[in-house]
């Protein structure tokens, strides 16, 4: 029978990212990394697709390092696992046996139960090459597009639909909350957001839900609860995703359907030598350690690289998913990391929130300067700590989020980011008398003294 | 007699620092704000001057937020200091009793003892924008353009006259050291500026000790140890400057001339209500604990506002400067926190170090993807404590240094650094397998493991 010291199955950020810190531990790790879509897309490059890449092949992960990483990639389904005796079965029939193995099957598309929703040209997002040329073929002839749900997904799809497109097309998303984005960023940066889809002329209809999709065979209609009825000649679904566990569940390895396969801190299932990390993986909260259900790509891959160090003995504790995103809307770019003020209040916390708005640049005077770039910090009221931060500005939102993101890890306070150094230059970043994490610390740390 | 609460001698970036810190405390509190100079140039903006911005106003804070905070801004020389009776001459005889006194006046370019140095057309930069503008005139009309110190100042001083004059000018930084910026950056890096350089058509002479300037009143030559001479129209001193401690020195308040003015932790001077901070105080490193000459806006911004948390009661101790800049020379953006492999080595520090090259979008076939984008960090072999990091690539390198630098301040450990969640977006940072400070730190962590 063959034999490998490791079996991952699942080739998107989890699995490779376990694969490559296996392969940086100790090179000589025999590893076989299942998959069974042809190609592995750059899973948060897909709505790039659809304007600004214009092919399916310019958003492939390539095969080539990982092979020369001495990688063993089947594209193949992963049938059967006998846990007990570590073995699987594959491609029908054959087996592999294995001393570890590590789950990484990933999420699949919520499909919300409406009528319609199995009509012709309704999408959703399958991180499978041949699907999503199939989305690009059809957005390319069609003239009303619906996109369902306002979260990241679908701003960023409609986004680059209206870039490619422009006034050629009719594109509309419907979200049920008061505003795109609302579960992760906060409110300010949603109306900005929504500000720059409706300069790409997107229209957006927030409060609102969609009751059933119509249409003789191929969908022509998008019924809101409100009544409304919407053209589209092709409707795409962003409403979230759920575990893919049901290979594991077909397995006898402990799972909910909701949150995911059980894992403990050490990434390990309840079953002797699976480990489980990515979408498929139950989670929780790096900030309240409750239960969560924050499923991001750099998420999987810290998990991925979690569990593979555990796998390999280097006893490595999860301390949690932390919520940290960007993106960029037209010429805005936008990033959170950690809780919003809607999440602190949903979660009892008291807070002290500090803020700042200046250049990007300095002096303003520079060309090509994000004169409004704003920063929002919450602090925890009790012990000072920084639990969320918020940036909305050019190019280099996304980086100064992950100041952020490195502060809240850190355990830094208020006192911690307001006296930091940090480096400037005119050319790209705000002044030293006004940079923007330090200056947003600064005025939470003056709100506390004031306390 | 006039009063005030708090006087401060100096409004550059350690002076206007301390003024907003003192009104973001305590907005009633009265602050009297002396200066020179007609108006503040930003100081790291002045090389911009000169082919970006074109004009000197357009580097200049404005006056008006300082004075809508309630400033009193007064262009004039404060001749005398009585500690004693905590009183101040200025405008020759008035005077003014103030509560606390903060020194922030800066530092005086260097002017190495060259025969020649006095010849009309040589130029140190000075932060005052009549000086500026004198610069910028002889600059429009020089053709042979020498400027001696390829440090920061020099080495964009050059960079942008080349952009602004093309190939109408000539233009040579002559360095001592065996490349430019060498204090500050790793070597390589280095090299990688050079190249930039002499993609503008500058030419670099390292290695190379300028001996006499030479002329008829005008300069017209620069003489090098090496025999050569270069032809100068116009020749720009970059070579490093002094703390201005003048003022200091006649009313008796201990300094070195070299070190600076003597602080404590809290930034007090020897003298009772007596406080100083930026490049007139005297220093001591972040990461050693030794004396340390980094003179920085940003360290300078830093000290400003511990000194003005002190002086409002608020007890802050300084840590000490950490060196953390950055730069874009051509299409290239680097910077730099903590120490270099040079600096590790001159401290006798033991370290691992960890790097990583990859694109900073993922897939790296979107447009403007600066796809070798480089971190280099440096763990204390020790204590695995972060001490050094390196970015080159896009304009998002100087927030990755920031995030660095951060990560030094926190005290960071190899194994926190690569265990870490950061934000990832495809337009606007690396993807969540190929995350430069993760992946960095990971072949760091490894490292560490094979010892």
């Amino acid at each position: 029978m063959q034999k490998t010291d490791i079996a991952i199955i699942g080739a998107s950020a989890a699995g490779l990212a376990a694969a490559i810190t296996l392969k940086m531990g100790a090179p000589q790790t025999k590893i076989v990394l299942f998959r069974k879509a042809s190609k592995t897309p750059v899973p948060c490059g897909i709505p790039y697709i659809y304007g600004t890449l214009k092919e399916v092949a310019k958003d492939l992960i390539p095969d080539d390092p990982f092979i020369s990483m001495g990688l063993d990639i089947k594209v193949a389904e992963v049938t059967e696992i006998d846990t007990q005796n570590h073995e699987l079965l594959y491609n029908g029939n054959e087996k592999l046996q294995y001393n570890k193995l590590l789950l990484t099957t990933g999420s699949i598309p919520f499909v919300p139960p409406i009528e319609g929703s199995n009509l012709e040209n309704v999408f959703t997002i399958k991180k499978e090459p041949e699907h999503l040329e199939l989305i690009n073929e059809r957005v390319k002839q069609a003239k009303n597009i619906v996109v369902i749900g306002g979260g990241f997904i679908g701003v960023e799809m409609a986004e680059q639909i209206a870039k490619l497109k422009g006034d050629s097309a009719n594109i509309t998303i419907v979200e049920m909350l008061p505003h795109c984005l609302l579960v992760a960023l906060e409110e300010e940066f949603c109306i900005k957001a929504e500000e720059e889809l409706k300069k790409l002329n997107i229209n957006i209809k927030t409060n609102s839900q969609v009751t059933k999709l119509e249409g003789n065979g191929k969908v022509e209609k998008v019924l809101l609860a409100s009544g409304e009825s919407l053209d589209a000649d092709i409707v795409i679904m962003g409403v979230g995703a759920a575990p893919n566990v049901s290979l594991a569940e077909k397995c006898g390895i402990p799972c909910d359907k909701r949150a995911g396969i059980e894992v403990d801190e050490y990434m390990r299932t309840r079953i002797e030598d699976v480990y489980a990390a990515g979408d498929c993986a139950a989670k929780f909260s790096f900030i309240t350690k409750k239960p969560c259900g924050i499923r991001l790509a750099s998420v999987a891959a810290y998990e991925g690289m979690i569990a593979a160090n555990n796998m390999a003995g280097n006893m490595v504790k999860n301390r949690g998913a932390l919520g940290a995103f960007s993106t960029k809307i037209g010429d805005v770019a936008m990033g959170a990391a950690g809780l919003t003020q809607r999440g602190c209040e949903m979660e009892n916390i008291e807070y002290i929130k500090g803020e700042f708005v200046g250049p990007d640049k300095h002096p303003a005077t520079l060309p090509n300067t994000f004169k409004d770039m704003k920063t929002i910090l919450y602090f925890n009221k009790k012990d000072k700590k920084i639990i969320g931060g918020h940036v909305l500005g050019g190019d280099t939102a996304a980086e100064m989020v992950n100041i952020i993101s490195t502060a809240i890890q850190a355990g830094l306070t208020v006192e911690d980011l307001y006296f930091m150094q940090v480096a400037t230059h005119p050319l790209l970043t705000g002044s030293p008398l006004a940079y923007h994490v330090i200056r947003a610390a600064g005025d939470a740390y003056f709100k506390f003294k004031n306390l």
